[in-house]
């Protein structure tokens, strides 16, 4: 079986991260990469890196030719940008997976205070399939719309999860500090993100107002079984892609646990999972051991009531174009691993 | 009045940064360069950015060359290397000024733990002066030994100095979340901070375990009159010079304050300090802000019973040579800015 | 005597270049900041690392308040902007160095081919000096216009000129590799300049058409006597500031020099400059021995009847902002190096 | 048909480009990891990007452990270690594929006077078939023993190969300006390559000088039928991989070529290549077009009699592990470009 596959918003750098996965998929063939270009134009003159490999051209995206030509499509939008598109294509019987943040938060009064405006598809949120493999593996498999995950909310879930689902009464307070590459900040022109205004330099932005805490607030809480409302400070990194998230969790005393204590507790609670690594005792993760990879890895460490967790994924990759296509991979019916080791 | 420098350590990145800064200071020439070479070469061809600038040579360290020829030495040496000299550059009655950690730590035994040898010359522990010049400013005055704060301690010393004083007893916990540039390291070929293994990498290292934690903890406990025992987990920036701490403190909550009681206190606070700024409300430091200044700065914001504090400085400038000579200024009665602005 | 100094463009990168310099200098005082902005702001709030240091505001440049508060202005703007308010300064009695193309090239046609528009105050361009002090130093002195060089004339002429003014009848070939750090595209937001693709990237642009390639041939060519056309290919380099120029220098056969001769030649040519180092054989320069300062270093190599120039500077100082206050000093009769060094 | 490989040098930048090309190739098995570790070591323990994906050790280098187990070797070796080892594996019947120089220069006084020591297995260098498939893809598919190319002569002489060939009487003199990531200097802890020397900074090496110079002056002079002798200066770029080299070209006056003739003669001399992308008009290649990938982009400008070349390549892939393993697909008869598209 070979599935065609539309990618909307392919020069991006998410786009083009699937747009090199799925060269390697042996069930997909891209059959239309679409932008706001509005003459088409060929992909690779567009990627220069993409000459010889891709040849198809770069279309104004419009939703018939996309109906017309894909099984699945990957939204990689702007949010607010996928609520317009995604009824159409499901009426029409495609399958979706939704790059941005459209269908991640369940509830539409909290998407309407993240990102400044109401929400004008509330039906098909509920039909929406938040798309982290590792916590909704069944749902995704019978999914027509996959949600799937920020970049930061994919590094913060998987870095406490088995602590907010086995110890979530016990946890006090998280802090979480992440640090993200530029790339999550997209290609579009801004002058805070220039080359020399990043370059030797390191800061923090939305402190504590970041849009996807509320993402990871409903998915911790979901899992704890009680609101949890960590305080979250995003920074900058001068490098290209990778996020690290150092997480801080207070437990209640009595609760303590050791480093090996903790670890176990990760271990087992990932063990069928072929994409997060749990290193061993006084061993982290580093931005290089997952550039370019599907991977999650986490490192752990208990100093009394206090757990320190270290999360490392790409942004492109596990926090975008890999978990996207580990979506597609599930919903129809392929080895998980497929094209993404 | 000139007072005559000599430099133990001048090649260093430490060392750099003082001949930098000394050559434009009125009242001070430097007499001696010194580093381990084994013959005396001109400083300009070590460290060609000075050709034309510095005449003089590096020359073997000896403690008697620096004797006959210095008023105040400035020591930029690894740690347990300054205690074996520092005796006797008092006994000549010299002032000195020791960027290393030897004489940071009062308690000879943490000193032990943490830099993993006893100490030599405890005796001239108890006569040193921490040389954090916004916490001592009087007694470095006075002083013929004085500590120059660690980098990491400088930013969260100061970070935390306010709400330690003022309302030590109702701070709950303190998650330091430490970011520095590659600087830090020093000028040692080791393999992990080769350009290949820094560059588009970022990491966290000593977790918990940092020898400075003990200067922070030392700091911070006096300043709140009970022990303090903040989590503190360093990280590596691929970048040159920078040191940004994030920090997260819990206040018992009937405490809870604003976003501008907090800055208010902070100004108040630091209201006649010429190297700390306070940021404004929504406003947070970014590294080149400080970056090559004896700057430190400070970004506030108060949600519920959290404060996030967020810091920069310059490791190389307020976090070693800059602080040195605010502090060699206060020791000679010079303008505390005098060439620093 | 006091001088007072208007700064147009104060926030652009060699905005910000002069600020840094001229609040260290004794004889200067900077009297207005101007931009392209609506309304004043503080300057310390546009850029937060002058926080402390300066308290002007930045207010939208008009010529008459220029006129009203300055003794000299710096138009640090795009090119074609300058030469509409040049006139009226001028005419006001005002001394006026200009960081912008608009009066280097003394021929008004090759300046319409290299700018793409006709020159509109071509009476002017005969009245200005062009600023490089080490070629025109008595001019500079007396000009009341001073066209300061383009970054990489800069180096490129200084790289050159000893062999174009002694031996240029025997100069068979010229080819000019320049490699320049991302300050030198402005802080304009453009896609191509976003950190993203810039870094970990280095490319060629402009090849062998870059608008600063006559600014090159017009003084190789007064220097030699003869016309100059020499080959020039820019690159981007992945980092903040600093021009290197490789040049590559065919000479006719029988006037091969050794190294050492080459060396010899360019030491006594620039005997008394107290910005450009000549290395010593076998030694080249690298970006960091000029950054942050106003030095142009040079290295030399001979074989056989190759002749291998490297030259290095800083694009924002000796490159634009140094060499302005450079030629300041010079207009005003101040030392030459004051605040430079 | 299954390949059994072993990889000397196993966890060098080059050797685990290798592991990473190899996992992802259908006829190849890893039979063997090899370093110089003393004791066997989990080869993802030494490089944890390779967790979940290489489960084998790696192991102190042996010849006869390397025999026992494999079909080909990959000798990822510093130069003058592989000729030691080469006469016995060729001996036992393995085929070899040499990515250090030891091989590549048919010339064993030149390789004396480059590498600084005799050659200690000439006999073998007559046997050795240089590795670059755009010239000796013959001689590769019966070779034994592959000299995979360095990664400055890939670059060079696919660069010039076209223009030598062809119209080799007419080059009056060649300049090879070239620039390189770090990661062609290894990973030796040595202190010019730590971060904090190579971050921000740009600097030539080896003026003219360089090891790589008489590789390429061997296949330009057998290509052109003549003596070439280029003028070679290589540059360190403060990135990670990737080789972008400037080349110009003087032809003989009356031979000057349009843009549009050259590129077309490159375009027929490489129209079979499966790795060589040559650009249009006025389209020049940037690393990151090549980066991770098997291939060598070139752009090209002709103005009068000069020639301007522009080639960009990945060091580490087709100027190392990539091309060997294109070398080991030929070897083999498998398609060329297996693996690593």
């Amino acid at each position: 079986m070979i599935i065609k596959a539309g990618i909307v918003g392919a020069t991006g750098y998410a786009g083009q991260a699937l747009v090199d996965i799925l060269l390697h998929h042996p069930q997909v063939r891209i059959s239309g990469l679409y932008s706001t270009t509005d003459e088409p134009r060929p992909f690779a003159q567009v990627c220069p890196r993409f000459a010889g490999l891709v040849p198809l051209s770069v279309k104004k995206f419009a939703v018939k030719d996309l109906i017309a030509s894909a099984d699945v499509a990957f939204l990689a939008l702007p949010h607010t940008a996928s609520m317009s598109v995604v009824p159409a294509l499901l009426k029409a019987g495609k399958r979706v997976i939704d790059l941005s943040a459209d269908y991640r938060l369940k509830d539409s009064k909290t998407y309407a205070r993240a990102y400044g405006l109401a929400h004008r598809d509330k039906q098909n949120i509920a039909r929406s399939v938040y798309g982290l493999p590792e916590l909704y593996r069944q749902k995704i498999g019978k999914a027509r719309l996959v949600a799937n995950p920020g970049c930061y909310p994919t590094g913060a879930i998987l870095g406490l999860a088995p602590l907010a689902a086995i110890h979530g009464k016990d946890i006090l307070c998280v802090y979480i500090d992440a640090k993200s590459g530029a790339s999550g900040a997209g290609k579009k022109a801004v002058q805070e993100m220039l080359f020399t205004e990043v370059d030797e330099d390191f800061r923090a932005y939305k402190v504590n107002t970041h849009q996807h805490l509320p993402e990871i607030a409903q998915e911790l809480s979901h899992l704890a079984g009680r609101k949890q409302k960590p305080v979250f400070v995003p920074h900058l990194l001068p490098l290209k892609s990778g996020i690290l998230e150092t997480i801080y969790v207070k437990m209640r005393a009595p609760r303590a646990m050791t480093t090996q204590s903790v670890i176990a507790l990760y271990k087992k609670f990932y063990q069928r999972e072929p994409f997060v690594r749990i290193r061993e005792k006084g061993q982290f993760p580093a931005l290089k051991d997952v550039a370019g990879s599907n991977f999650c890895d986490i490192g752990l460490q208990a100093d009394g009531d206090d757990i320190i967790v270290i999360v490392a994924l790409d942004n492109l990759i596990k926090g975008a174009a890999g978990q996207a296509v580990q979506n597609l991979n599930i919903m129809f019916g392929f080895p998980e691993t497929t094209a993404l080791v």
